[in-house]
């Protein structure tokens, strides 16, 4: 996990800026606070191991650019690991590590939270 | 709460929106799926219920017309409610509503997750 480095910023701010620096939330939400990030970890959580068209087919208005940059972020703060699945063309699906699968509970409460107060949507 | 109007999706897409139309997940994004409401929801949560310059002073970057927007769709939502608490000149304060308490877990998790797997954020 990279530390943020310190941001300039003008006097009087300081006290504000170093509490979401420290704060576990805010730092979280630097990595996965992201809209498109959470409805990857939906998919993992769901679906298992995904393929990078598969994800983009979920997600659809997504750009290559912007799964891939999501998958990379993901995968360089341990939430999600590659692995290579064929060799020829090399071939790679996503899933979620054992420290990914923490966040689980966050997409089980927003889960929980639209089916009982969201007008529409399909229930579990 | 809103139905979302449908979208003028090109053929083939349709499947796809449908599912993130009618996935309580993706439906509740809509609603706080954005940095600056989750951190509303931390303030609120951490501290109770909050004015506009305190939240303003919590929130280092955010722009008055970006709170009072995020401020506006939570209470549409019946997420936060406002309360006048003076009445000349008017000021109002800002708290947690029952159903907006329930996204509490989501906030439980994401300090967790943080606490455990981000160095130097502050442990309670």
């Amino acid at each position: 996990m990279r530390a943020r480095s310190a941001s300039a910023e003008g006097p009087g701010e300081t006290m504000a800026t170093d509490y979401n620096q420290y704060c576990p939330v805010s730092r979280t939400l630097d990595i996965i606070g992201d809209r498109w990030t959470i409805l990857i970890l939906r998919d993992l959580i769901l679906q298992g191991a995904r393929k990078f068209h598969e994800l983009q087919s979920s997600l659809v208005r997504i750009s290559p650019n912007t799964l891939s940059a999501r998958l990379k972020t993901l995968e360089e703060h341990g939430i999600i690991a590659r692995r290579i699945y064929e060799e020829h063309p090399p071939r790679a699906e996503y899933a979620l590590t054992e420290t990914g699968n923490e966040l689980r509970p966050v997409l089980r409460t927003l889960r929980a939270w639209g089916e009982k107060h969201i007008k529409g949507v399909k229930v579990a």
